[in-house]
């Protein structure tokens, strides 16, 4: 109320405090020093956890999502970010920062705002960063020919779950249509970050079913994006305007082939550009630079800036700077990509888990059953294949579908904050993408069971 | 006015809004977008810049910081930041998010306030991992050996230009004692990351002269901060607490003795604890930590991050794994560290060049005076020393001291904001500092011309 106040009279001076605050030299320190704090804390979660799974034969990722869930919001707190609903004085190290450096209160909620996006910023870059990789490890030639395949798998995956999600929900569960529309909606869209990483780990990326995976799991993102588009607009509005579902269609069909067209068009000009700079590190930086803006673009089309980032992977793949490319990439994705698992870990509250809570019951139990539609609705996508010409492992296609990560939170905070969801529902869709996004990398893993790999671990 | 009001109202709302839009997801991914956008500037500046450089015989760094001049604050006003008194409203890239984004106004200061931050700790973590890569690249050996020396060169570089500065301030341009003492004090200490970065591009890290100037930049540093704690308690109570003193010289020489004997003694935990790990990029992720580590312990003893990765980066030099965290430490110093060099161009403000302005005449006149001062003081600095077994380049000793970078603009900012220093005489400091740093690194290379390298130019 105070903030619409505020905002309604119009005061700068009242943003004028924390904006001054960001800018005192002091405090820029303080914020430095929470970030490396931060960075400290990332490391040793992914490290740790890593290793862990390593040795019990597990994926590293389900590792660094598991470090980040014990340094996060619902174990160990170090590792807090505002969007939690917590305040600086529930950080310990911003505590602990706090009374070495005697900075004042009102200073902190600023410093723990700044460090929580600056974080939050890198791991974004991190996740652009590993879609980069995956994209230069990836083979266009390849996505191509599965193509068929993947939109079939994308397309399955995503009705079968909204179908199956939105009817079960009105009929079992007597919830009204709009909010199970909404719920349903959730149970659609891959979360790729997490796939990919579980592929490459397992050394499956150039396997068929890892780049069928792989397109499929692109398809979905932007079918994912054209649903929430739908929901969110069926949800504030009450009806659907078909001309922004068209053009989020069409915008997206055309950055995707665009992507590839113009990119293999400005590929010599990359090399042309490269072989005659003189500059340290000439390839890598150009290389990025190309990635970020087609992430620009992604981002400006309403698709998300991953999207660019791997298209642009995949194109340079095929100069002859790929290999050198890939070379340069990895320790940046070592040191960057933690930060994404670390953070998505860190950001999980596990006390919707807790039945203690009776709106938890009741989501407890909707949660068992959206878990069941979103793990056999995209099981079957892999069985709906047919005519192909090599064998395929048709379970681990769709087992590779499970994880909603990211984007299944995406829907759940929309919703909750539009009021759609109710609290034992949104719950539901977050116990739901918990458990879609751990029990992948270990399902995951099992369905590849001895079977040979096909490529080398990158980076062993 | 307000500001104090609202503060010593102790009104937690005040602050709210400003976090809640940082919070919202719509704001974080236009402050996302806003860093990606301010990334594509600094590594067009950067590589433009460098590339043109390199083309007329200059080292690339010059062109970073003159690429970041052009895009910054002084030029195109690309990437700006809220310090040099800029708004939201001055900045063209933020102009052109909002119209296409359609953000509302008052959330722009705030995306202005936190894309800076971003990019501002990002060049931080820039300069770490570039003394990181430096340390990694020097002889701990070599350098304890050219010890002495480099204590000579320090010591005499610092005092000789506080003592001919102060002491002309205040005879020749009839300036009071405590102004004059703190406009001699910024003359002191030197800018490691621009000499260190040159000399690396030279191919003369590791060469005697490169040695002596990296520890005598190292002490300097130190040196430096000692004079500003100093002049800042002189300044501010009118008289010196020699404790304050005692306990920063007892705590950074701890600091560095201590890192080198723990340093050592830790090298072969780090071997083993590297060896047995099995996830990708474990050496650099885990010399990172050590060097976030023991940049937070410098911090926290009162000295700069720098120095504390500069002292990691020496120490694993020396193990079987040093190598390995060279090549891969590259890539990552190739993205980060231009952002520094691009950021310190982007800030360096020309208008206090323009001598249009009667204030500006006046620093003029004296930021000719302090330039004297500062190069000759530190140029004698090689002269000072004697009875070297091999022959030394004595001017490219003293060349390497000369830029005052960063430090400079610290003394400067302080001097400024607590009203010590006058207008002219800050511009004076200012236009000193800018010189300076833009001067050191052609006069380095005219320095060393015509000798032969001895090591290749890393990443050549």
């Amino acid at each position: 109320m105070l903030q619409f106040l505020s905002s309604a009279l119009g005061w700068p001076p009242i943003l004028a405090e924390t904006i001054e605050i960001i800018e005192s030299p002091e405090a820029s320190t303080l914020i430095l020093v929470s970030v490396l704090l931060g960075l400290v804390v990332v490391y040793l979660a992914s490290k740790l956890g890593g290793e862990l799974c390593v040795r019990v034969n597990l994926p590293p990722v389900l590792g660094e999502l598991l470090g980040g869930v014990l340094v996060g919001t619902s174990v160990l707190r170090l590792l807090v970010f505002p969007s939690s609903g917590a305040g600086a004085e529930d950080v310990v190290l911003l505590n602990f920062l706090q009374q070495i450096s005697g900075a004042p209160d009102n200073w902190m909620p600023t410093i723990f705002a700044t460090q929580s996006e600056v974080i939050s910023v890198l791991s974004e870059i991190g996740v652009i960063i590993l879609l980069f990789e995956i994209g230069l490890e990836s083979n266009l030639d390849e996505l191509l020919k599965v193509g068929t395949k993947a939109a079939i798998v994308a397309v399955v995956g995503v009705a079968a779950p909204f179908a199956a999600g939105t009817l079960g929900l009105i009929y079992l569960f007597h919830i009204a249509t709009i909010p199970a529309v909404f719920a349903g909606a959730a149970l659609t869209a891959t979360s790729i970050g997490i796939t990919a990483k579980v592929l490459s780990e397992l050394g499956r990326l150039n396997s068929p079913e890892g780049q069928i995976i792989i397109g499929a799991a692109i398809i979905d993102d932007i079918l994912g994006i054209i649903v929430l588009a739908v929901v969110s607009s069926l949800a504030k509005t009450g009806e659907i305007r078909p001309s922004n579902i068209v053009i989020l269609i069409v915008s997206s069909t055309a950055f995707l082939v665009g992507a590839i067209f113009i990119g293999r068009w400005l590929n010599p000009f990359f090399v042309n550009l490269v072989s005659s700079m003189q500059t340290r590190g000439e390839v890598l930086v150009v290389a990025l630079v190309a990635a970020i803006l087609a992430g620009l673009i992604a981002q400006f089309v309403r698709l998300e800036a991953i999207l660019g980032a791997f298209a642009v992977g995949l194109i340079l793949a095929e100069t002859e700077k790929g290999e050198e490319l890939k070379e340069q990439v990895k320790p940046l994705a070592d040191v960057l990509v933690p930060i994404f698992f670390v953070v998505v870990g860190a950001k999980t509250d596990l006390s919707v888990l807790n039945p203690a809570d009776p709106v938890n019951r009741a989501g407890l139990i909707i949660a068992g059953f959206l878990l069941v539609v979103a793990v056999l609705g995209k099981v079957i996508t892999g069985f709906r294949l047919v005519g192909s010409s090599t064998p395929l492992n048709r379970l681990a296609i769709g087992v590779g579908m499970i994880p909603r990560g990211e984007v299944g939170l995406v829907f759940a905070g929309v919703g909750a904050s539009s009021g759609i969801l109710s609290e034992s529902l949104n719950a539901g869709v977050i116990v739901m993408v918990i458990m879609t996004t751990f029990l992948a990398p270990p399902l995951l893993r099992l369905a590849f069971r001895g079977e040979p790999t096909t490529a080398v671990e990158p980076g062993s």
